[in-house]
């Protein structure tokens, strides 16, 4: 794809990429100084200074608490690309000097094998994620430089990346493994990017290439390590391979299994290196694992991960509501490969699931305030039960400050800190431009010399008017290229309408891209009318957990009641025959939103004394109009039910 | 209550208690002989052979195997009641003689301390089940004696419970402490009953009363045994209180909480010190309890335990169908305790329980071979979820051979065989004789100095034919007594038929019993129609899991849908309207039973694309009849999807 500049000017989006300039990233700076009042600490800051020699004091957090720091450096990045400032910038070049100084000699770079087990480096590589900080590490670097020009983190990290480049692979003296957590891979992707080193790519494909080979290396270390863990007192059962997607070459794996996050950072690196090596097996295997996770294993909302045992997918159509993990950064992995994916091949269903997990997973995940984070995403939350049933303990009904294991909350900053990254991508040729997201935003790329833009205006979530205005500030005879819209995924009965500076225009659909192609002028305006149509969606029957079940959705939003507007149990509740289902935006409703209203069936208990569990079924319901709110507003009042589908 | 002498005859229960006879115990004999090829060994009575000094080795099982052989041998004690059996006397006698060597000086009973700590008793109450093992011995010993008249194990069982109790106490230099799990006060009542000595109950009320006061004695406990548990290497978090009852006071409690087992076997020891000693507040906490347990947290299959961590219930209305527990045993305790409450007032929702449980969730726990049993009875089975899903590990689509943790199949095999135990009451005053359960069977008691003789013959459950006949073998006058006939909470329309000598009967009903008061004669006969009607039913609003479903009862049986007679996934099957339910008796399924069938609708599966996981809801359903056979008769079959409750 060629280059493209793009700035996000959008009234729904620049609320967020504001609340992780001016909250989230200095909220997460002081949790990772171990100063949030309540939150448990997460020594990240602390682990580096003891590495560094600055400070005395043993190690604390999770083995892989340096990821942390990188992707807060990360969204810290992607932050300055937009918005540079000064101080944070200053902060950011301190701690990057700490980087430095916890960096070893010879370019290694990990606090815990620093401080708590020197010696032992790359002796765990199934549990211990050196290669996965590391991987985050190089994210961080990449994003730094891009954003600052500085390349004092990129060299600390090109260093720690020919140390692994020399110590890993398949000659002689070599460690022939991979990590246990999947990340380094993309990464490596990305330090080719900015570098042009080929051999970061090809260590990149050797670690996908090793993967799942036999005799399988997590084993053989496993054994080299008297069968100890780094989780569990004494020896320990045999690695699980299917957990770290190991159990098979990945060329021959063909189901999403396992660890859910794991998986799709692996399968982004997938397509990375499809894309950049023509590997046609690992393409294919790229969209085989695509058609199983999306098809059979997603949640409406974009989670996926059905299990919180693992955090891991279990299998095809096995979907619950209740005990779901669905991972904020499962989700967000999910986000990667679909971009990957698109690059590979423009089709609308990619963006179709990169918008889904975007607008109700992902933004579900934050609290309004930006402070509060869910780990696991529902679809449906009973607060006793998560309280009083150690089944959903997983499940919290409210979302928390920061994790012991706080993975989450910096992968949400830096996702939407980089959002501009997902709306576009303008072909090899410059022929085509695609618009895959409808965000306000000004894209800029080179056309035969000439800088044209394009700027987009979009009503969404709440309204389907898009419109792109072309600007060649060169000047000069007009641009020739084609303007490819995605078709949404929304289900809705229309196609959206395309005007051409005022005109109806027809146009074909090819991938799921309408495409409009023109010679265009400076000021040609090309407006996109998305049918915006409120929709009761099912569940394929094989998705047990959804039987007889409806969800809401209005084009990209999946809609979701609470308790707070409707009667309880939820559950009691079901739609009308004719639900009679009407929109209309409430402006002074958790900052504003389109709600849904309808009929619908409440059970009327007044037949039921308290003590009698079971009854001869009567027909004894009354009418009830039910308010469903955009499940990623959810949880933003009082603690309370909630439920994504709803009996039908 | 009155003694009684009981035999059943009975065309159904004949079946299992014969059953039990010929297989259950012979085989649970070889299994804790560790001669099942391909189950868990037990190590039961390896165990108590090293205790005996007959063998060297190490301790093998759970630190409550011992409980095992004694539950055996309890099974066995009942058996030989009704069905002498030299050979099986035999094998007891010797064990019990094993049992004898394995028995301290001073009386104390345990191979687990004898063998791997000795040095250490009482010293982990919490964990290590010294007092529950004793207990089960103590009920094996009851029983043995009452069948068979022989001393030798009653003797061991006393001399350990006077250690106990000299052990055991507020006085100085006592233990004032109690057993991490409940059974040994239920056990101490049946001691007093066969020995007329009434420390043993003083020693019960003692467990009893002494439990959940302050300061906790499981903690003090745990301190000085350094933090450390039994189960888990390190130093341990505290104890979890509420999970072994002991958070209150037992007379202060008010819900079920905790593990579910240890609850029951508990109140059941309630109700008899109750019963025995008349105190108000103790049966106040009882009828609390079972108001809670069972109006609030029982399913409908009379299972209790909503959770498998911990083996627990979790809360009020909290009954998943597919991640569900329900115990075997805990049913089982169940049954001891609504019999128990029975004892204190004849109330017929105890009896009712008492048949919901049996007739469903314990028969269904074991095969019709007798060799397979269920630990946990669900009410929803996705046999790949139970393979797939960790979730659901727990939930086995096919009945196991035997566990490692072996507690339900002997607990299944001590109940069936004293089933005739469950069936009548007698008055003290000897006016009142209660029919619980209507199977088919022979009360004799005294009457002012005569035997009367009571002859049942039922037809259940396949039929509502009820009949009892009057004897008196002495001669003489007329018996003046009152029957009273429990009138079943099956949701039927109407009352039954009650007819003496052929005569329709007006009758007064008195919780839940219809009473027929007379002077009675030798070949009087009273008809007790029963009408069996089958009913949907529908949960309580608050049971979010059942909402919009209903479930099928016919009688005593609950019904379930399998796989093998329907559609799948039967998610996609829902009752029509009017779903025009017929019933008829098919004598080459399942070796006869009742089964039902009706109208419903099944998603149009043919709409829907594998890989598309929702689409637009639309009304797409196909007519289909379904099939329903009683739940306790599943997965007798090939294994498959199951389900109690239907979406109505």
């Amino acid at each position: 794809m060629r280059e493209t500049k793009v700035y996000i000017q959008d009234d729904f989006w620049n609320g967020y990429s504001e609340l992780v300039r001016q909250t989230v990233i200095p909220y997460q700076w002081e949790a990772l100084n171990d100063r949030i009042e309540g939150a448990e600490p997460s020594h990240a800051i602390r682990n580096f200074r003891i590495a560094a020699g600055l400070k005395e004091g043993e190690f604390g957090g999770f083995v892989f608490q340096d990821s942390d720091l990188a992707k807060w450096l990360e969204a810290v990045g992607f932050s300055l690309r937009h918005h540079p400032d000064p101080e944070l910038e200053k902060i950011a070049d301190d701690v990057i000097d700490l980087i430095g100084q916890a960096q070893h000699e010879n370019g290694y770079l990990n606090t815990y094998y620093t401080i708590k087990e020197p010696g032992k480096q790359w002796t765990n590589l199934y549990e211990a994620h050196e290669l996965y900080c590391a991987g985050h590490m190089i994210e961080a670097a990449v994003a730094y430089f891009e954003a600052t020009g500085k390349r004092k983190l990129l060299d600390i990290v090109c260093r720690f990346a020919d140390l692994i480049d020399n110590q890993f692979g398949t000659k002689p003296g070599q460690i022939r493994g991979y990590c246990g957590h999947q990340e380094i891979e993309l990464a490596l992707v990305k330090l080719y990017r900015v570098t042009g080193e080929q051999r970061y790519v090809n260590l990149s494909r050797y670690f996908i290439d090793e993967r799942g080979s036999k005799p399988n290396y997590f084993f053989e270390e496993w054994e080299r390590r008297g069968r100890t863990s780094y989780w569990v007192q004494g020896t320990t059962s045999e690695p699980n391979l299917e957990m770290y997607q190991s159990h098979l070459p990945v060329r021959e794996q063909s189901a999403a299994v396992g660890h859910s996050v794991r998986a799709v950072y692996m399968y982004s690196a997938m397509a990375d290196l499809a894309r950049l090596t023509g590997d046609a097996k690992l393409r294919e295997a790229c969209e085989r694992l695509w058609a199983n996770t999306t098809g059979k294993q997603m949640y409406i909302t974009g989670g996926i991960g059905s299990t919180h045992l693992g955090e891991a997918f279990s299998f095809d159509y096995d979907l619950p509501n209740d005990t779901v993990y669905a991972e904020t950064c499962a989700s967000i992995g999910l986000i990667f490969w679909a971009r990957r994916m698109l690059q590979i091949e423009a089709k609308s269903e990619y963006a179709d699931v990169m918008e889904r997990a975007l607008y109700n997973n992902v933004l579900g995940s934050m609290s309004k305030d930006g402070k509060h984070f869910f780990y696991v995403n529902p679809l449906e939350v009973w607060p006793d039960a998560s309280a009083k049933n150690p089944d959903r303990h997983h499940v919290k009904a409210v979302r928390q400050k920061w994790f012991g294991c706080s993975c989450c909350p910096p992968n949400v900053a830096r996702l939407l800190s980089s959002l501009s990254d997902y709306i576009y991508d303008v072909s090899d040729d410059g022929k085509t431009v695609y618009a895959h997201l409808f965000i306000g935003s000004e894209v800029s790329f080179e056309l035969a010399g000439r800088s044209v833009t394009l700027r987009q205006r979009s009503e969404l979530p709440w309204n389907g008017k898009v419109e792109f205005e072309v600007s060649i500030p060169d000047g000069g005879d007009g641009a020739e290229f084609e303007l490819a819209l995605r078709v949404p995924g929304w289900f809705q009965s229309r196609l959206p309408v395309m005007k051409v500076n005022g005109e109806t225009q027809n146009y074909r659909v090819d991938n799921g891209y309408a495409k409009a192609e023109q010679i265009w002028s400076e000021g040609d305006r090309v407006e996109w009318l998305l049918p915006l149509e409120t929709k009761l969606i099912a569940a394929h029957p094989l998705i047990r957990a959804d039987a007889g079940k409806a969800a809401i959705q209005r084009g990209p939003l999946v809609y979701c009641v609470e308790e707070a507007d409707n009667v309880t149990p939820l559950s009691s509740f079901s739609l009308a025959e004719e639900p009679k289902l009407t929109e209309s935006f409430v402006a002074d409703l958790l900052d504003g939103c389109v709600i849904v209203e309808g009929d619908g069936l409440v059970v009327d208990d007044s037949v039921w004394s308290e003590g009698q569990p079971y009854q001869p079924l009567k027909d004894q319901t009354r009418p009830v109009r039910f308010k469903a709110i955009p499940y990623y507003l959810w949880g933003n009042r009082q603690p309370g039910e909630m439920s994504v589908w709803l009996r039908s």
